[in-house]
């Protein structure tokens, strides 16, 4: 059988324009004699469309739709695609996170999904209802077992600890399956591509079974799904992969042999890197901006994000704003200007000496008699987020901004000061995996000047002030943060590990005690399995270990 | 059967302390020979600990504590409480949302909660398993029928669309219980007591069964938990109802005759009132905060914030700081003042004008040759924003930030300005509410100026400007809203019942285009039943209806 893989992206709940793409690479399948071709999980409405899903009129449309894309069909060449479907018993939503297989002009054959993620950055049992059963398709010879994303990641043979008691692969599978096709949705965290291919290549040899596994593209504000969709022969070899970070399109000839593709998953700093600049570029162009602006301090936080808004957007599209105070140093500045120059794009010098000296004799008669604070402090953070915000708001330029995820996790940041923007593009990279990165996009050419890269890291915020006076050296820090939000260890076993008792127990009062700052931060773009944002939910107000 | 009511206010994760409020209140029901006395929901643990559940130390903890409680009972006084439990079988998260029942010195049984809602800002299935059954415990006499919470919900006799398909009450009741016990933690929203006594009312007397349903009470950061705990007798009657926005403790006998209660809840002002008053309130108890700040800017808003930050912590510990600019009236500054005096509490006067023309005269270079915009008019509010967070930071004080529902959904506010602060304290409150409200409060005296509630809105952040240069008069806008926003209707609808459909179009429009600003403000104090914050998520970037 010939499966066209349709791994497109798209706008969440532009069903238009969603609808135009799937119907034209129907077209090519059908003009190239596929017998199939097979979108994403929620391919017409996006993942996820969120509580779009709760409006009437929204799900009314969607079934207009999905009747049309399957009006476009001929008889030899199917289609199957992610959409939702609506069927009211009066219990439950009534709504579906469905497949819908069109054939000869109308829809001929429907599988709802049955597993609902609703973990970390899942939701999906606040909008849909399980698949009550699963039925195998007939099509041209072949027994289509046709499932949707998670519904194939509760493999008995492959997980010791199962989310889920039902396996409607295994079932499909019973059912006499000959080939399986699954549509895909998952957002990108890192290592999960290896995962993928391990499992599904477990899956596949263990049932001798091909699968053709269509994975959805793009960057939905925060999440990012990195395509590599993948097909797999009967001996659970991997045949053929989809691009990554880019739409794609490319045909699975089951009778066909393919030489075995074996790796899937680049080094860590190169994915993220791809990663990262692909979540800038799909926020810019989906939400219409044309232009970025960011401040630029001299550390290695701004330079990275100045680089890969660059590399994202174009050099031409970029503007640098440096924000010195009385604090910052010459080096700052000289940096700064070198790393603009290395990068292409326009840098400017907005001082803010004035503006802090009038803010700080205004407050002159509220703060006489106290000595100097992180009130101070701050307001030089706050006064670079006005600047930066006037400068967004004058030529509609979408501001970046630049915390790191060490930070964010610890606070050690201004909030409505540093953390001013729309996006905060490296705020699921830990500081120690930023020089990592650094290092990587130096790896040929001084692109990040080495002066950025070598100096102590500091917000400038007061004389020589260094980010080590509040906070532990990041190698120790990051080691910490890592067990205590990636594998949710708690005191004792953290303390064991790292060493440092006194510095762990500091480090998590920290994490805990600024949960409400992260309430109020922009989405991060996510590349590890734990992000900041929907997938990391924690009470602002509580009493554990406090 | 004498069964105790504990209706208790706890602090989310703070296991060791909740313990002892628990503890204490089963000593004082067993030195009063009740027969059992019963907690709400979770209250071991707080609703809802969020993703503290997926700490297993936490859990291990818990579980502890659990048996701890346990080992208090006597064999003549039993107690049920809420906590959660874990059992692994190596399918799912192995963790339950449970009522657990202690008698002589330890767990004698344990009934899971069958029903998770996950809507709204419901998110149960996040972190439990639902019960695999339901059964009844006999105890001196009786047969109890023990359910948390929505467990009692999902009645086919109230309801004509429900949510589940099993309904554990009825289960129940067909094993012949013969008292139903209910242990609930139900976040308030305008209507809901009401809605709640009459279908508890129906499915008492539908089934000629006694019921005490205890809930919880206290504030949880955004959700306010109003107690008002429910008796009812067999014949449906309310016969007893706990204290409302207080903790309360009471003993419901079976064998007694009550008068019916008749009202459970007030005119809409005066709940909301109270609510927010007690939301301010439980998050400054319970964050450790001795005292408030925020901007009056001589409108409705502001002063209807300063007012309840006075009434829930006392005009002793609020500050009121006016933050005048070169657009602000002379009435502007004459009201706020005389509104401090009404309510007593202390202000003071922070000019902005130097200020604002100094950050002016720094982006001269970069605004030169551009007509004023959105850009000047927020950099007086982010200098506000600036100011009260300096106060903030140098003196400890908590900064409450005061826009309305209206606003915050059409975006008519500066991020990082006006939404500075800790908790938006009128944030789920409608414009035309807000003067509602303040005619509730000065229906005796006039505490919020007359001139405040009469004089046009405006954001005076530029030449006489009113809030109705960029939006429609605040009675359209919100009866819009309203059908946007809680009733999920669409333009045509909306357009249908209200009107003026360009209107209704470009409010929409605004409302889907400020997604982007609600994802970074503070907490939202809900009183409606749907409310900025986690119980209401679109996504930033899509393309419906754009």
């Amino acid at each position: 059988m010939k499966i066209a893989l349709a791994q497109i992206d798209n706008v969440i709940g532009d069903v238009e324009n969603n609808k135009k793409k799937i119907i034209k690479l129907y077209e090519r399948a059908a003009s190239e004699k596929a017998d199939i071709v097979i979108f994403p999980e929620l391919a017409l409405v996006g993942y996820t469309p969120q509580d779009l899903i709760e409006k009437a009129a929204f799900r009314k449309k969607v079934d207009e739709i999905n009747k049309e894309i399957a009006s476009h069909t001929n008889s030899e060449t199917a289609i199957l695609f992610g959409s939702i479907t609506e069927r009211d018993d009066n219990i439950g939503t009534g709504v579906f996170n469905s497949a819908i297989l069109g054939l000869d002009g109308k829809i001929v054959f429907v599988q709802d999904k049955t597993l609902l993620p609703n973990y970390d950055v899942f939701y999906e049992r606040r909008y849909f209802e399980s698949a009550k059963k699963v039925n195998i398709f007939e099509f041209k010879g072949e027994k289509l077992g046709i499932s949707i994303c998670e519904d194939i990641w509760n493999d008995g043979d492959y997980w010791k600890h199962r989310l889920y008691e039902v396996d409607p692969v295994q079932e499909l599978i019973n059912q006499g399956a000959t080939l399986l096709l699954n549509i895909s949705a998952s957002p990108y965290g890192y290592g999960r591509r290896s995962e993928r291919r391990d499992m599904l290549s477990t899956l596949t040899k263990t049932n001798n079974l091909p699968l053709a596994y269509v994975c959805t593209v793009g960057a939905q504000t925060d999440l990012i799904f990195d395509g590599a969709s993948m097909c797999f022969n009967s001996e659970g070899k991997l045949a053929l992969m989809g691009k990554t970070y880019s739409e794609d399109y490319f045909i699975f000839d089951t009778k066909q042999n393919y030489a075995e593709i074996e790796n899937v998953e680049r080094p860590l700093e190169e994915e993220v890197h791809e990663a990262l600049i692909y979540g800038i570029r799909e926020y810019v162009e989906k939400t219409g901006f044309k232009h970025i602006v960011l401040g630029l301090s001299g550390g290695i936080d701004s330079a990275m994000v100045a680089y890969l808004a660059a590399k994202a957007v174009g050099s031409e599209n970029v503007t640098a704003i440096l924000l010195p105070s009385k604090y910052s140093s010459r080096g700052s500045i000289e940096d700064s200007i070198k790393l603009a120059e290395n990068l292409g794009i326009e840098y400017k010098t907005l001082p803010i000496k004035d503006g802090v000296e009038t803010i700080n004799k205004s407050l002159e008669p509220f703060f006489k008699g106290t000595q100097p604070n992180v009130a101070e402090e701050n307001i030089q953070a706050r006064l670079r987020g006005l600047y930066l915000m006037a400068l967004s708001n004058k030529f509609g330029w979408l501001l970046l901004t630049t915390g790191n995820k060490s930070e964010i996790a610890v606070g050690y940041a201004t909030l409505y000061g540093d953390t001013c923007g729309a996006l905060a593009v490296i705020g699921d990279v830990y500081k120690t995996q930023v020089y990592k990165l650094a290092k990587f996009i130096n790896r040929e050419e001084e692109i990040i000047p080495n002066e950025i890269i070598v100096k102590k890291p500091s917000a400038e915020l007061r004389p020589n002030q260094t980010d080590q006076d509040s906070l532990p050296e990041y190698e120790v820090l990051d080691a910490i943060l890592k067990l205590y939000l990636e594998k949710n260890k708690e005191f004792e076993e953290i303390a064991a590990e790292v060493g440092h008792p006194e510095v762990v127990k500091k480090v998590l009062r920290m994490v805990d005690l600024n949960e409400y700052k992260r309430y109020q931060i922009a989405p991060v773009l996510r590349v590890t399995r734990k992000a900041f944002g929907y997938g990391r939910r924690f009470p602002i107000v509580q009493g554990w270990r406090r």
